[in-house]
């Protein structure tokens, strides 16, 4: 059960890319499990991947190749991670980026392998080959839904964004989407996310907003505090549009980064709300810190607690459980008696005494809405860092306890 | 449903010890939720308590208590911490301390509090003062039993260690309780622990035994990775039954260390056995690292993955959700070709790539234990460090949804 999220009505197409999605049978459940992002050449491409050390073999291949060359493909299988594969596994990934140049008379270097799904399993090579056969004459501009579907694994709801508007000189498309429920606490990357536009975007300056954003949005959600194997996320810019080409210094990129900030935050906000039995949606917001890093810690404290996860679950104000997480999350010299706290408007610590206006009925009615926002102040600088999480409930055990069977 | 784990059939007397316990009303479910622990003028006391910053108000009063006087009396309360309770939680926790001291002619220096149980509560003091009459009046030697099912909160089984050994001319025992089920991931302390013997035992070195003891046992389990507010451990030593004074450079004193040191073990992996909604109990054992942090952040990731518990109490052999773990434990220069992995006999990674005897019913078969152990070697160093943990079950959600309820 998702909370408060739908499928997306229209996603337009980006011109300079199609896409293709099939039915290959790498998921135990029969749904459509392979897609494929074609892109014109001249498009600018973008990437951040995963930090965990035992990446997986599509992650290290897709690094190489966009260090080489400038993608023309991204292909993506579901059901099967290929992660925890050893050489087997890279040999695999480096083959189907073969099979799709060789279709297209391209380098293998142009294709972008991404997978997700079981980890530590052989992909299976023929039901790839039959999924890729059927993709590259599936290619269309309008298939944006179709590859949303195709990328899901443990997601309920297929996640998309798509906005358009008029920006130096040419109307232009911003489309993405992303997929992941469970394994999310992305490090420097994300969980699968694929994002599109035809504006025209000059190379550095595309990496340097993607990166970001990316920290502001995919790199701020957390489900379990597990970083995947396989995290990555796309921005693709075909400059098919026309117009201007748009960089750091282009009067108009301000708001093109606004535009692309709230693709990247939609998406990463779409998986925290399709967590993995998740009934409700929880921003952790701590300001007052001295830097960055100590307001992500105590808010990553907060959001991996499994004590406080259970409470936000139940609708228990057992708020306690906050006070001992910002406790114990390990800053420097840390005064508790210059600390506050909140949940929406009521108020339950305020300088390190508890508010004297708290009562349970109060604490109660907030803890009870399925969109909660927590509020900590350190009171010892000036800045701030906001995440996005779940609560912990029986579906997430069932569906975790469940997932290969 | 505890792992294994059982009431200790027999919790000898220890010479210079005395016990009350009692119902005083702090427990919604009508249990006894009430110690005091008394000992002989001359009992050298050791200590460790909880390093979360929103420590409890007996905490606080406890660590300035024992730094000023040798303490003859611990006073423990089940049902409330006393913890994030400001200025009122410390008026009230010194107040009990004044009850018990003023009883027996002493300084309320000489008296200890502990409070574990619902953070963010005021004491009920009437309730308090009320079980501190009938503690003091209930004193006796045979009555550790009667103490260890009173510090119970969540916990579905008391918890006990008692051994005798001759020992520097004496015949001593070693007699110690333990509580703690949920909020397990003691920081440099633990639960509440208390630990006594009869030995004569020199300060300086019964506090740096407590502390080596503590880091191998309490400061090596975790259930949730929730540091308490409250944790502490206790190890008191009477002296009542003669003998030579120990310390560090007495030949029998590397006996004594191992008596202690199994004592806080078999304590610690009590609180494990009975962590909430436990089915299993698991153990990581991480060696070849550099030194002992890196074993242990490799060893804590995988203990703190929700994706790994929920996949043990599936007995499912979902092992990639190892390999994530490892790799994202955040090591500094980490080659994962160095790295193996095995689950008890069963080889799932050897030297980075996958064991090539692998197969899913070998991982089945020892994924359905309900005592199992995860070898990890870094195979980069010689340094080893061994943690126990828990499952994650649809009984821990219940718990910690329904704590308050």
């Amino acid at each position: 059960m998702a909370v408060n999220l739908t499928e997306p009505e229209k996603l337009h197409p980006v011109q300079g890319v199609a896409l293709a999605a099939c039915t290959a049978g790498l998921k135990s459940n029969g749904n459509s499990d392979m897609a494929l992002i074609a892109c014109e050449a001249g498009t600018q491409a973008a990437a951040v991947f995963t930090q965990n050390a035992f990446c997986a073999a599509p992650v290290i291949i897709a690094r190489e190749h966009i260090a080489q060359s400038s993608p023309r493909f991204l292909l993506i299988n579901a059901g099967n991670a290929n992660a925890g594969t050893g050489k087997q596994g890279l040999e695999n990934a480096l083959n189907t980026c073969t099979c799709i140049a060789e279709h297209f008379g391209q380098t293998s270097q142009q294709v972008l392998p991404f997978s997700t799904g079981v980890i530590n399993q052989q992909l299976d090579m023929d039901v790839m080959h039959s999924g890729i056969e059927s993709l590259v004459d599936g290619l269309g501009r309008d298939n944006w839904s179709d590859a949303a579907a195709a990328i899901m694994t443990t997601d309920t709801v297929a996640k998309g964004f798509s906005e358009q508007m008029s920006l130096a000189g040419a109307r232009i498309t911003v489309t993405g989407i992303s997929k992941g429920s469970g394994m999310i606490c992305p490090n420097m990357a994300t969980m699968l996310a694929f994002i599109a536009t035809d504006a025209r975007v000059e190379a550095k300056s595309l990496q340097r907003l993607l990166e970001r954003s990316n920290a502001r949005s995919f790199n701020s959600i957390t489900v379990d505090g597990d970083t995947s194997t396989n995290d990555a996320c796309v921005l693709l810019a075909t400059g098919s549009a026309g117009g201007d080409e748009l960089s750091d210094d282009h009067p108009q990129w301000p708001e093109f980064t606004v535009l692309i900030e709230r693709a990247c935050k939609t998406l990463a906000q779409a998986i925290i709300r399709d967590g993995e039995g998740a009934t409700k949606f929880i921003e952790v917001s701590v300001r007052g810190g001295i830097d960055a890093n100590e307001c992500r810690q105590v808010a990553y404290t907060i959001a991996h607690s499994p004590l406080i996860k259970t409470a936000f679950f139940a609708s228990d104000p057992n708020l306690g459980r906050l006070l001992a997480a910002v406790g114990r999350s390990g800053l420097n010299a840390f005064d508790i008696s210059s600390v506050s706290m909140r949940i929406d408007e009521v108020d339950i610590i305020v300088s390190g005494e508890p508010a004297s206006d708290y009562t349970e009925e109060r604490g109660q009615a907030v803890m009870s809405r399925d969109e909660i926002t927590v509020f900590v102040d350190l009171g010892r600088g000036d800045v701030e860092w906001t995440i996005w999480t779940t609560d912990l409930s029986y579906d997430y055990v069932r569906i975790n306890a469940e997932y290969r069977s």
